[in-house]
């Protein structure tokens, strides 16, 4: 295979360093290259420093990236999105803007479970089409890696139904999705007067499936008042431990019920959302060592003015990770360059911090911050060229498009 | 010329009704054909309708555009931008996201003064080289027509300086820029101890040659605490109003500095921004006749949570105007689609309110009504198709390319 060779970028963040996800990130751990250049060889990188220097090194029949004036940061890592659903929730929208709040909505029958309907009633290939165009929008904005969960199924064939679309745009698109099974995201209407046989079934027959069928790397599941309270959350997610997922969870986003500290006493990988959590919840995230996933889009969708307590949590020493929560309801962005200006005009974490939390801390919370997450020797050859030439630009000019091109192991998967 | 036939819209949104701006806009006054069709001819539109009908009409050689699955709107009208300065405030962005407010920056020397000592020191053609950037912005987001301020000149020779790169911006691009004189938007260096003398200097030097050279149909003012006051202000305004100027205001955006009131007695075309703005302020707008044009960009970028009160001024009979309110420092987004997104998730405007107060409102702000902002035979052929078959779609999704091809004058400017 043709090396390839990166030349001339206007700053190629690298963010090389020490091999751990990164707290209270500063300018100088982002390890930026002026005029930074890269080669890279069978998908991975092989060297990077100084154009002068690389240069040398180049094979003379190397295909060039010419990267002058552009910004080239690692491919975003969103590590939480649920990309596979049917129709869309626009309705909702609109009355949510009509006054009407998120929880009302699904009260009434709308909310997750409206689209738990629609996707029921779709074919494995109609998902299959529609979350073509969801992965085609996270490419454009300079996305790589894709955490992908289930939860639109609730039954063992629906589930399984979206965790084999999730399979399917891994073969189909040059993305990465890695997969989370999410059986445990509402308990369907069927279930509302007995919610024990549905954890029963979650933990019975859906799980042994998805892991017989090695679909999901991880189990997550919604803790919230209304959906899974800590009891029943706790019994599936050590059913998922003991079958050898890793755990992630939506804790603490409408109401603090408690998630965050049954995601420290699981030890899980990650506690999401965290909008109602606070300094005791912070301290026990941090001292089980679980990374905060925050989830600023859905904050704004939902007209609340509660974000994540971001900076409290850099300041107790949490590995912040920033994700885009794609989905119908209460998140539908697929940008990690719009999460980026949320992260920093409301949540106050700095360009630095928000480049970080979108590459290297989002890899490790997806066990692979060995593979992805900064340009490094012997990492995956996954980046974005940016139509500027300052990494700060990227969160802030918001709604403009700035990307340029997309890489994935060393091939182009899309140019502007 | 040809005839351009553009065929089977999921949905044109036409806007026709009655030659007025709109006010607590309803789905029914959207105007909304589905399967719409219309005739564009010398960059006018010659009659729209169903497409099965409008086929009929249509000329054997038409050019004809394919819009199944997509939604047609007139091309937005930004009615507030800044678009003409050299460089960026990117700095003062990663300062605002560690902590610093808006203001503490403007005081320390940031802020517009240190965009005017930039603009000041480049050239026409830097200058209109950086704006050719930011018109593609405009364009790739759906926009047509663009309100187009001065005032990072503040001396007589660099307000002309980026008047003239308007003029350039509107013979070398296919948008068209509505350009205002904006000397007074803050107080130069070298006036801090003598506003009164920067004042007359506005009066007598700046707007005579503005005037003269046929440079700007309006005339703008930044009146705020610590830049202009009430008495300044007016005497600033009453002279443009002479001088045959229109006039736009901003007013009520830090503090309540009774601009609204002064809006209302000149009879502005507009007073916008209006965060401060109560109830008072409302009624007497409502009872001048004059447009808000409200920009939640800068209330989002800033990190601020008060947003304009859309809902009160809808019920009380203004005809709201959203925009953009590009610039480098309080609000870097050139994206109507984002604004949208903002007014609708921040604001509580409907989808439908989104669209009136982004298209037919906003031209009529702008003095024309009667050519553009709806799609109706005799008015102008701008129109942008959206990769979505729901106009509700286009706020909903955010940070999502959705803009599939923008046509200005019936001729296409911009493809995806």
């Amino acid at each position: 295979m043709k090396t390839l060779a990166v030349l001339h970028a206007s700053q190629l963040v690298t963010l090389a360093g020490p091999a751990r996800p990164r707290t209270g990130v500063e300018l100088s751990e982002l390890s930026i290259i002026p005029d930074g250049a890269m080669l890279v060889r069978d998908g991975v990188i092989v060297v990077k420093g100084v154009s002068d220097v690389i240069k040398r090194e180049m094979p003379g029949d190397a295909e060039v990236v010419d990267a002058t004036g552009r910004v080239i940061l690692p491919g975003f890592v969103d590590a939480h999105t649920h990309p596979v659903f049917a129709g869309n929730r626009v309705d909702e929208f609109e009355l949510r803007a009509k006054g009407a709040t998120y929880e009302e909505i699904a009260a009434s029958g709308g909310g997750i479970r409206s689209t738990v309907r629609r996707t029921g009633a779709a074919s494995e290939d109609e998902l299959l089409a529609q979350a073509m165009k969801h992965a085609r929008w996270f490419l454009e904005g300079g996305t790589t890696t894709v955490e992908a969960k289930s939860g639109y199924g609730l039954t063992v064939e629906d589930e399984l139904k979206i965790l084999r679309v999730i399979r399917r745009l891994n073969a189909e698109t040059s993305l990465e999705f890695v997969p989370t099974f999410l059986g445990a995201h509402a308990i369907p209407d069927e279930f509302r007067n007995a919610p024990g046989q549905y954890v029963a079934l979650v933990i019975h027959k859906m799980l042994p499936s998805v892991v017989e069928e090695q679909l999901a790397e991880s189990c997550d599941i919604f803790c919230e008042r209304g959906y899974f309270d800590i009891a029943d959350s706790e019994k599936i997610l050590r059913a998922a431990q003991e079958s050898g997922l890793r755990l992630r969870m939506h804790v603490d986003q409408l109401t603090n019920s408690g998630g965050a500290f049954l995601a420290a006493r699981l030890r899980a990988a990650t506690a999401d959302h965290l909008e109602q959590a606070n300094a005791a919840e912070i301290a026990a995230l941090a001292e089980a060592g679980v990374q905060p996933v925050l989830l600023p889009g859905s904050v704004y969708a939902l007209g609340k003015s509660r974000y994540p307590r971001a900076r409290e949590m850099i300041e107790a020493g949490l590995a912040v990770v920033i994700a885009t929560d794609f989905n119908p309801g209460s998140s539908p962005t697929p940008s990690m360059q719009m999460v980026m200006s949320l992260a920093a005009t409301q949540m106050k974490m700095t360009p630095a911090e928000c480049v970080s939390a979108a590459t290297i801390n989002a890899a490790y919370s997806l066990n692979r911050g060995d593979k992805i997450g900064s340009l490094e020797a012997g990492k995956l050859g996954n980046f974005t060229l940016f139509h500027c030439a300052d990494y700060r630009e990227i969160a802030y000019w918001f709604g403009a498009p700035q990307t340029h091109s997309v890489y994935i192991r060393g091939e182009r998967a899309y140019c502007a």
